[in-house]
């Protein structure tokens, strides 16, 4: 019977030949058209597997995926740093790029992405899945620190159902996984870091997953941020350095951010903008340690420590278990005189702090509750001299 | 050397031609009678893979998995919501079906599974794994929301030891995954939902793990079900409507359901039935609202609201850091006049509700104490006006 | 073009004929010498992945894998209990040995390990990937439940960055995996029981996770064992006995271990030692029970119950939301007259025991702080009755 596997190593271009190694964007939309031209009955469109072996492999032309129940999957997701080699003496060094299937991302065709996930008409695209290679957008320029280039790694730009991605490498890429209105969505198990932003949910998600991830962003962007979604779930994850936040949520309803480690150079290492409404933050392991790293030494994301390691904005929210180290040298404290804040509700009702431990150097305000927020209830998350509280609305009990 | 890999697509089956199209069954089970006429000596029986490539396949017999160390694979989990399809009008649409590597469940030999997993005698079966592919009822029949069709996707029917299924699709099965006495087992990853009941440990489990998948079932059964089990570990799941309950637990003995993400149109999201003991209940996010589609409107589990969100029946409970909301307007609570419960504890001694938040539109009692119990700590989980004690063994203390 | 997979099956060593089932360790080797013979260019090492179909290989020579973005993967865990069977009479069972990608163990080179992976000069190896085949130890000698064969699965030996070890089978091993100086490593999804150790990491490590593994070492070492790490995230594990400790630390900083279920035989499932540091233990499964296995009856790792289910030694570490269940025959207790004690707090500063439920049919010390800790606190961990304070500097609230 005809088959569904393709590798784009054998993969013949129609017409003109086309080496994976010089353009692997033109050979993939390439088997995407046959797949296409083959599958043609609605009730009979399995999709297929692209395998893409191990190899370097030049992006040229943006993929353009519109069809359901495409894998695309690799034999290695190659992630190396390239910050460390661009801030290094590389004599000697026995490699110099990212591997594994790996995709340097270097488009000539006026498009930001590698891939671009995309539909119009119902249904909205399923189970599309990227799973196990690397995309390395090389460099961001006369700066390799400006962690910008424009480049972006896979944007799903319709709304989709249950796709994953999984086991990916993704670096230095200025945005490596943009995603449009998921439901279901599984983002699992990638090396995504050395990237402005590494996974940004916009225009809303239900039942979303991401989790068991290693992510990093640059200074300019977010490890994770979600806008407008409900019921996000965000576990499991290693988060370090250096996102602006390592997770920002904008308007999000009910997302259970629970047993994540986050280390930050910056305030802010969760954020809650806007109207963010009854989302759960438990036993996480915060870090917030001053940058070490000569590149970026002075480099901040422009937040004071006022603003709270965790900024909540909304009502109903719950921020338990979780432990806090806050370390950094007294004199590194902005604005200049200013009382670093660990759990700051900015604005909101009936928000609880309940049973969290902070360890640190400075003197700090454990807990702020701004002007205007009411019926917030904090206890069990240090003594009454680390309240700063801006409102009388709220209950306190001192951790014993 | 001889090989071990098979693909379905390539295999001969001895003596008469079966296209795995029409028969996809039919070909596994020559395939394992080919592994079995191979591998003889108890000493050196490695089992084999059988890949299964994207396609259409019919599934006419069941498959008999009667020896350890085979996986099963595909390339493509492949779901797609039926549900959504069969209420709404298909006209224009790109794709009418599941794909990826798409089993559709079509029995024509009486037996209700795709997959009988079983075999008598010693040692239990080991190191089974099922992996990335669709198991597809194709319909519930007259009422293609009766969530009926007798239909079962892989039934483990003996014991066995570490196995696996990973990273599935399974939909509109009336059971998809029910598992006998399971050791150390692994479901993770998959995406079973639309289906009666979604994941089903009977006979007893220990030391096993369903983690880190997407769920939900329909009104007639469970996401997750599991009796006599001990140390069952359910973490990491996103589970969403609209099963009896999200997670049941029967006579089920240490667990930890922690870190999931829970979200339920009835009462009873989480049940503990018979004698439950020393289960933890943890860091989840509990959403209770109301049924929006309009096919289920109307539909209900049965249970009042006075069932409460989490019900426990056993002793030596842990409910603690969890978030509950639960939003359903007034004229919708069940039986008329009553009080939602959220935690209730309807029996047992030693059980322990600490360190929870509700958020509600509604006057409810977020922690109830049957008459009976005994010795049951509520803390931190609401106000002196919020519980219902029916007993006077208890300790209490409000949320500051 | 030139390929980049391998099959072990299919590879031809050049100059001397060797059968993979005879030294699958030579045939790596052979494979891994031709990788670097053909990829000298250090602007352009892909690496590659070698596959190991299910099949029975005998290892006698050690693999080196000097090189980065190796992928070693298999098709089938393969685990099965040698415990179960070397202590059983195996007439007429099916099956002997462990089965899938099977890989004995058996060195002739004098080396301990079957994979060593180490490499020196710049920079550290990076996504090395090892997946889905079995490493089987064989035999643990003239006793068989020893744990003592002096074997190692896989040893990284230098520092390594990004490597993932996932969905293995490993059992009999005296040292299943060994890692040295890993950043982002990822352990995840694995079965490795009935090894002396499981799981250990030396000379530090960073960002790294050990997730979603089912984990059982013998009464000889540790099921996860971690030194000098920083930000080490423990989560989603199913651990079973008999090690020492579940999870040892060592000088071990800002770690987090949430969401796991941990049975122990011993006292001791969890050990902060030396100078453990603002760590997190939250929302975990405590079951310690007793050994009802006959040939381990007897065997004990020689701690004292006073020891603690849970005991810490360091300053600003944080214990929450967890479950314990401590249930063993009275005259079952050592030494003799001991009171068992379920948290301990062994040394430092700042330690918050909080808001754990303990259930036991012993009289026990649910918190213990010994002499010279200071400013610890405790709160809804049990009554003041079952507090023992060596100590005068701490908080206490008894749960309500």
């Amino acid at each position: 019977m005809e088959t569904n596997v393709y590798d784009v190593t054998d993969w013949k271009v129609p017409g003109r030949p086309i080496d994976p190694r010089n353009d692997i964007g033109a050979v993939i939309n390439s088997i995407i058209a046959d797949i296409k031209r083959r599958q043609t009955d609605p009730a009979d469109k399995p999709g297929a597997v692209i395998y893409i072996p191990p190899g370097t492999y030049s992006l040229k032309t943006r993929v353009v995926v519109d069809i359901s129940f495409l894998t695309i999957r690799g034999s290695g997701h190659g992630f190396t740093s390239l910050s460390i080699r661009y801030n290094s003496d590389t004599t000697g060094w026995h490699e110099l790029n990212p591997g594994g299937s790996h995709i340097r991302v270097e488009n000539t065709d006026g498009h930001a992405e590698a891939f671009l996930v995309a539909r119009d008409g119902s249904p909205r695209l399923s189970a599309i899945a990227f799973e196990n290679f690397a995309l390395d957008g090389v460099s961001f320029g006369a700066n390799q620190n400006s962690y910008r280039n424009g480049k972006v790694g896979i944007r799903f730009g319709s709304d989709n159902d249950s796709v994953r991605v999984r086991g990916m490498g993704m670096v230095y890429l200025e945005q490596a996984l943009v995603i449009q209105g998921p439901d279901a969505l599984d983002v699992s198990g990638n090396f995504i870091a050395e990237c402005g932003t590494c996974v940004m949910i916009v225009g809303g998600s239900q039942a979303s997953r991401v989790a068991d991830n290693h992510l990093g962003a640059g200074p300019v962007g977010f490890s994770i941020f979600a806008e407008n979604s409900n019921g996000l779930l965000i576990t499991g994850n290693n988060v370090f350095p250096r996102g602006i936040d390592s997770v920002h949520l904008k308007n999000c309803f009910r997302s259970n951010v629970s047993a994540n480690r986050l280390q930050s150079f910056y305030p802010g290492s969760i954020t809650l903008e806007g109207n963010c409404k009854e989302n759960l933050i438990s036993s996480n392991m915060f870090e917030r340690v001053a940058e070490s790293y000569g590149p970026f030494l002075g480099v901040s994301n422009g937040l004071g420590d006022d603003f709270g390691v965790v900024q909540i904005n909304g009502d109903g929210n719950t921020i338990t278990a979780n432990h806090v180290t806050y370390v950094i040298a007294p004199d590194q404290v902005t604005p200049v005189g200013a009382t670093p804040a660990v759990f700051r509700i900015r604005s909101g009702d009936q928000n609880v702090v309940g049973g969290n431990h902070t360890i640190t150097n400075l003197t700090v305000h454990t807990v702020v509750l701004d002007a205007g927020t009411t019926n917030s209830h904090v206890y069990d998350s240090g003594t009454e001299a680390q309240l700063l509280a801006q409102s009388a609305s709220y209950g306190f009990r001192p951790t014993p």
